[in-house]
């Protein structure tokens, strides 16, 4: 895995939607010299209401459109599909394969000084108690408390991340988080980076956002340099981008997630 | 179609998720004496984003389930699918087949005096211009204005129907659609009937509100007379229930949409 050859490969995302754009952002920021393929799965988005063997179907046939891109490396920056296809993943494909939940949960477990961390996420990551599973799974000491915020995902496809309607709404959402006296709180969907500040300033300054895409972006560069696998650069870097479905949406929608760079997103068959 | 066996077969309400159920809560106070079959295709839903070949796969499906239990008359309680498949499922199938959307526009036209109608709906609806083709094949001297309300669908199934973050919202939504001095307005999404107080408030009583279930339970009781179907009672009406996916999420928020009565649900094998 040390040839020049596979170093100057592409890195993999993938997401059901456009949420993983957050990821791929800070990937693009902490990585600058890293080529990347994005597949978004938006003909079959949400993922989070299916069955574990529905989302490990769809997991697998997105990761092999990727890999047989050539690509060097797969994220997978949906909550739901590393919940549930991250071994399935690990097992088959012959490339390092990183989900946005360890990441997440490992940068929670070194920020908490009391131990009591909050996580909010769409209803189905919550469900899932994936977090709780993996922050346990660190240290069993950390007391976890959750909160699923439906309506944040929805807030900010319409754009409202900023807006005080949505300033409200997180007030309601959080009131519990904040009676349960935690430090650290797991932003655990990929749509919520772009909540940080409103979050933030309802949960107040003596709690700790750990952004799981910011986390996934600092595993991915110590993945790379541990294989030996980061590009060293010479040329800009290029991001492609592929959808299941019309990706108007995904060009309108994505941009407030990836800012400026996304232009365009060819069709891809996969699962037809 | 007059024996008796037809008249006492019972009415099949098909939608995408849980909307539909706002039609069959019609439906069952408008003929009390029929018996109805729900299909939510809870493991597909939203239809909203996906294209029209796979649409009319899955109401062809989805259809096929319900003639296999006997029904005497279809109602697509989906605007997208009414949109979508109408023609292909009464092209196909031997019972009638009523959509939400025609009748939802015969209402508005019969209902505006000045000519100015104004339709909510998602995007995907709006997009669509289904409403509007539908108003205007009807009356082309009417005048439509549209405005898609994203943020309507999960406000209500998220329980906040009543709530004063959804009137802030509402009235931001509709702020465009009042300086357009329509009187009557089409509540085209099969979610919004339970958004009807908040949103005549923010309209004002000079707006006439269309609920699209509504007229559907009235057109479904004018076809059921008209063919001689309508059962003659004497025993009170069953209501089954069938869903694509895990039936929990669709019996708590189901509820606030049929009220009591919906109890069980059970899972539907279809286009697995």
């Amino acid at each position: 895995m040390l040839s020049k050859d596979i170093n100057r490969r592409p890195i993999g995302v993938f997401d059901s939607g456009i949420g993983g754009l957050t990821v791929l952002r800070d990937i693009a920021a902490t990585l600058p010299n890293e080529d990347t393929i994005y597949l978004g799965d938006t003909a079959r988005v949400p993922y989070g209401s299916k069955s574990r063997e529905t989302i490990i179907r769809y997991a697998r046939e997105v990761a092999y459109f990727l890999v047989a891109r050539q690509i060097k490396l797969l994220v997978v920056a949906c909550n739901t599909a590393s919940a549930f296809a991250l071994d399935e993943l690990r097992s088959t494909l012959d490339v390092p394969v990183i989900g946005v939940i360890e990441p997440g949960a490992r940068a929670a477990v070194r920020a908490t000084k009391t131990g009591r961390v909050g996580v909010i996420g769409t209803e189905g990551t919550i469900r899932s108690s994936a977090y709780c599973k993996a922050i346990k799974a660190l240290n069993p000491a950390i007391t976890t408390f959750t909160q699923a915020c439906p309506l944040f995902v929805p807030l900010v496809e319409e754009g409202w991340a900023g807006d005080e309607v949505t300033a409200v709404i997180a007030a309601r959402y959080l009131s519990g988080l904040k009676t349960h006296d935690i430090d650290t709180l797991v932003l655990g969907c990929t749509h919520y980076p772009l909540l940080k500040d409103t979050i933030a300033s309802v949960m107040g300054p003596d709690v700790r956002l750990i952004d799981s895409a910011e986390a996934t972006a600092e595993e991915v560069l110590r993945v790379l340099s541990a294989n030996g696998l980061a590009n060293p650069g010479g040329k800009s870097a290029s991001h492609a981008f592929f959808v299941t479905d019309s990706p108007e949406r995904f060009l309108t929608v994505g941009s407030r997630f990836f800012g400026p760079g996304l232009e365009k997103a060819a069709l891809a068959a996969v699962g037809a």
